[in-house]
This record gives structure tokens, sequence and C-alpha cells, in this order.
């Protein structure tokens, strides 16, 4: 038999609203694989779950912003622990600061976690392109300015804030931690600029 | 020489703002390949053109919708010829009518084009599995109906308008050409669904 744990049994029925048994028999045919699991109970229970729910695990805000004249609009979700702190008037307008945020300063990515390899190699290639001929020990150093700085132009959170420069946007996050009393989480945003 | 087009160099002048024959020189020496040419004046240049300009090259509007107690929230951009149609107000009640759409029968396509072709194969055979033991040319006809059921699940343009099911949104875009007298495209979409 395979070792099939309760909590993979519990999340296939999570994703597909499937009984007990029939979940735990799935992911013991397909050797605990939960993809293979999903495939195999729509083969068999067919429309009865054909439509899988998707069950929201955080809370937080959906908050959306759209630019005088609708030729730029952002989403943004923003995590918090509780549904009370969701409703709290500070964390509301906290995401419409970040709305406002991605409309003017177009991020790309929410953290620099998020940036990928390739594009940092093309920056630091570029930066030291425009330094050549100068010490190798000071281009190190100008070109890690250069990314730092590039990462303040693309990631949301080391963005200084539109509304008041002296902070990043990662600081007025750390400051709303801090007063609201609960963690806080920039999950994801989307910003689309027309025809762009 | 390479045959650089005038109208390559117009692109790259749009993208960078760099001059005339910075443009004409970049595209000579990356033989007409635009991504490198952008590199090799970002190199050159430098901060003149570390900012890329985006220019809009469409009309239309950017329009957002979020749900009572945001859990949920759309943004969805539809493009038309001009701006005077993007200021209609039949063509922004469209726009609105499209985020309820979304945010409601929540699709995961624009139009049937966009799905992958693993997905159809994958929808097809559980579609065959579930019709084990019937003649393959009834087989093959009901798949095929599976298949367009699909479509109308996921695909936005094949998804019965919630505010009237008797049509599809694809009836209704049609419908809003006419009467407006204008061509749209619904260009993008994207439905947050807090933690999902």
């Amino acid at each position: 038999m395979s070792a099939v744990t309760a909590s993979q049994v519990a999340e296939l029925r999570e994703k597909t609203g499937a009984g007990l048994l029939d979940c735990k028999k799935a992911l013991d045919e397909t050797k605990g694989n939960m993809e293979e699991a999903v495939t195999l109970l729509r083969k068999k229970l067919g429309n009865k779950i054909d439509k899988l729910s998707s069950r929201a695990t955080k809370e937080g805000l959906v908050e959306s912003y759209i630019h005088v004249g609708g030729k730029v609009g952002v989403l943004v979700e923003v995590n918090c622990e509780t549904d009370f702190v969701a409703k709290n008037d500070d964390f509301k307008a906290f995401c419409r600061d970040l709305c406002l945020q991605i409309a003017a300063a177009s991020p790309t990515y929410v953290r620099r976690e998020e940036v990928p390899e390739t594009e940092l190699a093309k920056e630091r290639d570029i930066a030291a392109a425009q330094m050549q001929g100068k010490p190798a020990a000071a281009v190190q150093k100008i070109v890690e300015g250069k990314i730092e700085k590039y990462y303040s132009q693309v990631c949301l959170l080391d963005q200084p804030f539109v509304k008041n420069p002296d902070k990043t946007i990662k600081d007025l996050l750390t400051e709303k931690v801090g007063t609201i009393g609960e963690n806080m989480v920039v999950r994801r945003f989307v910003r689309f600029q027309l025809g762009a």
C-alpha cells in the first residue's frame, strides 16, 4: 500500500469536493500524485466535480484603481491574518495607497526575489559596459549600486513611496504592520496600460 | 551593409527615444535585431534612455470591478478604434458588463485560440474515459460536444452572458460593434480571488 497522508486526502477533497473514500482511493491509485488523482476523479465522477471549487485560504483585500480617463488600471491583493483587519480603515487606506503607487510608478515585480536572474545579469552587463576603462574594484561597487537602483525602479517594495519619497513601500508596510499589529503581505498586483 | 528598414528605425526610436542616427547605427550593428539594438543603445547612451518609453498604440478603456467585501476583483482592457468611442456611455456600460461577467463566471481565457493544446488534449482524454464502451463514432461526437462545453466554461467570449444567458459574450460584443459602429476587441483581463 502507498503511504497517502490524511492531509493529502483533505487537500484532494477541498480541490474536488469528492467524498473521503473516493479521494483516498484515487490517491492510492496514483501513489499520492495530486494532479493525477484530480484527473482520475474527474474521469470517474464526471460532471459532479467538473467545476473545481477554489476556496480562499487567506484573509485580506483585493483593491483596484482606475486612473482618470481609463487608460491605466491597477488590481492588487494584500493579505492579512484576520478578516477583522481586512475591514480596518487603516488597512483599506494602505491598499489604496498601493494602487496609487503602482499606477504612478509602474513596478514590474512585488519583491526583489521575483526578479529573474537573467534580468539581473543583463542589468549588470549594461552597467559594466557603461563603466569601461575604470578600475575593476570601483566597477564592481558601482555595478552593485546600479543594481540597487534597478530594484528601486522595478520592485514595488523597493520603490520610494510616491506620496512621501523619503520612505520606501517596504518602510510603509513595516509601519502599517506595527500600527495594525498583524502581519501583512502584498501578494500580487497587475497594472494595465491601454495598448502597452 | 545590412538592410535595416525605416520602420525598424522608427520602432527603435519609439522604444528608446534615442536619435535617428544612433538608432540606425545600432540596428546596422545588430543586423536588425531589435532587442539587441535596445541593449546596445542602453550601453552607449546610459541613463538617457534608462526609462524606456511605453507609448499607447490603441484606444479604449481599462475598467475594474471589486465585488462587495473585497474578496474578488477584476481588471479588463477593451480596445476600440477612436477615443471618441472610448468615452461613449454604451461602450463604458459594455466594459462594466464584462467586469461583472468575469467576476461572476470566472473565465480563464479571453478566446478559444488562447486555450493551450495540452489543456484540450486533457479534456478530450477525460471525456473519452467517461464514455468508455460506447461506439467510436458516438464517442467522437460526444467528446467534441464536451470540448464546446469546456470552451463555454473557460473562455470569456464563449460564456453565456450572466445577465442574459440566451446570448454569449461574443453575441453581446457583436451587437455592440453593430450599434456603436466601430470594431472592438477584448484585449485582456485578470481576476484576483483572495487566496486563490
